[in-house]
């Protein structure tokens, strides 16, 4: 099967001009297959301050009102998704940028939770592969912005990790698929403040001990979950890493292997 | 050659939730290759008011400083364009929303004016057909936000029409091509004021006594002029009317009509 690249860009290298041009001329410069996922850094908290509305978060999660919807997508789908595409032109390599509205190509649902309203929140249902492998096909790589829709007309704001799990797992019955989560810390850490106790692989089993110790730092296990089950659905392999070290991560040589053996 | 339409819709019908919606599922039931190409109203302008952006027009055209191309990227190519995208998958019309840098579909170069500086405006220079055909081939509508780009990593705000009237003419090579612009007006109007004074037909003559004896309102000549240079580039046929009669536009039964003869 031919290779495919998912890589999520975390919200910190979005907020960093620099690092991620640097990012996007080294995601240029891969061969093959790719598929990007952003979110939107601190823009859309930023833009929310500058309009005077108000932001709840809950375990790091958005609670998105109407107005939170709009801004989300305008900064995500809009400012963010158009600019890095932008520059990837500038890089030389051909990119489309999409949300999962587009094309139809990612369903969600508004979150149903029993205690908590996220609001305009979307947990997806379905990904649409053979108009992926369509767009895949000629040649260009897909930029996502994390908006997805009910098909009902309503926009949903869903989590950019979600998102690059859920493409990367429905990929998989076509493509040799490759996850990676990059963002500004070097892997998964055994202290969160310490850059150098990067752990290079993680099992079923050592990620178990890694819980019961209470040694991984709380905002990696969602991260963690999610490769796991990206791993059970058919990925290949997740590779968390510093997106500074793109290539390195790629290859392998750089941040945490998340594997089954 | 199979037919495509290109249909630009106008700021007032976008910025009328209700009328944009019926507009929309017309559009939706269209058959065939279709491609929408819309601006953003007065929502730049009052999201602009909202963050205390300055706004200067010349001749209606906006000038587009650094925050204001952020606005106007936000909201054309991020709120409108995917809300509208959402509407039309909710009316069953599978849509895929672009920008002209997605796939580096619009190439274009900053305003160079001996008088005015537009600051981020873009004039276009090349359309991407091959890759335009690829997108209608897999039986999607195109959705256009007015955003392209100069390849060197800056985006520019275009012209709505100008970019509805720049694809009309590239595809004209593949396609059969018919260019609506549809707006709140039934049509070119002897009398501005009085929108039972439809002019039906215009020709090339018509055209230089309406212009010599002042009748034609002004705002409208842009309009026409960008209507005959699309003729002139091997569009079929150009149709300006109102955008609540989509159907009777398509048919010739509505609006004005532009032809060579």
């Amino acid at each position: 099967m031919t290779e495919l690249l998912v890589i999520k860009i975390g919200g910190n290298i979005i907020d960093d001009e620099t690092k991620l041009s640097s990012f996007l001329k080294s995601f240029a410069e891969i061969d093959g297959k790719k598929i990007l996922v952003h979110g939107g850094g601190k823009l859309a908290t930023k833009l929310a301050e500058k309009m005077g509305v108000e932001q709840k978060m809950v375990d790091g999660r958005r609670i998105t009102d109407a107005e939170t919807l709009k801004i989300v997508t305008m900064v995500y789908a809009g400012y963010v998704n158009k600019n890095v595409v932008a520059q990837l032109q500038r890089y030389n390599c051909n990119a489309l940028g999409l949300s999962g509205v587009d094309g139809d190509i990612i369903l969600a649902h508004k979150r149903n939770h029993p205690v908590i309203d996220y609001g305009y929140v979307g947990d997806v249902d379905s990904i649409n592969i053979p108009l992926l492998k369509n767009l895949l096909e000629l040649n260009m790589a897909l930029v996502f912005a994390p908006i997805t829709h009910d098909q009902k007309g309503q926009l949903l704001n869903t989590n950019a990790d979600t998102i690059a799990q859920e493409i990367a797992k429905a990929m998989s019955a076509e493509y040799d698929v490759k996850l990676i989560y990059s963002f500004e810390k070097s892997g998964v850490l055994l202290n969160a403040e310490d850059d150098s106790t990067v752990i290079p692989g993680i099992t079923p089993s050592s990620y178990q001990k890694l819980r019961a110790s209470e040694k991984i730092f709380a905002g990696m296990i969602p991260k963690l979950d999610n490769a796991f089950a990206a791993l059970n659905s058919g990925v290949r392999k997740v590779v968390i890493g510093n997106a500074e070290k793109l290539n390195e991560l790629i290859a392998g040589r750089s941040g945490t292997t998340i594997s089954n053996e």
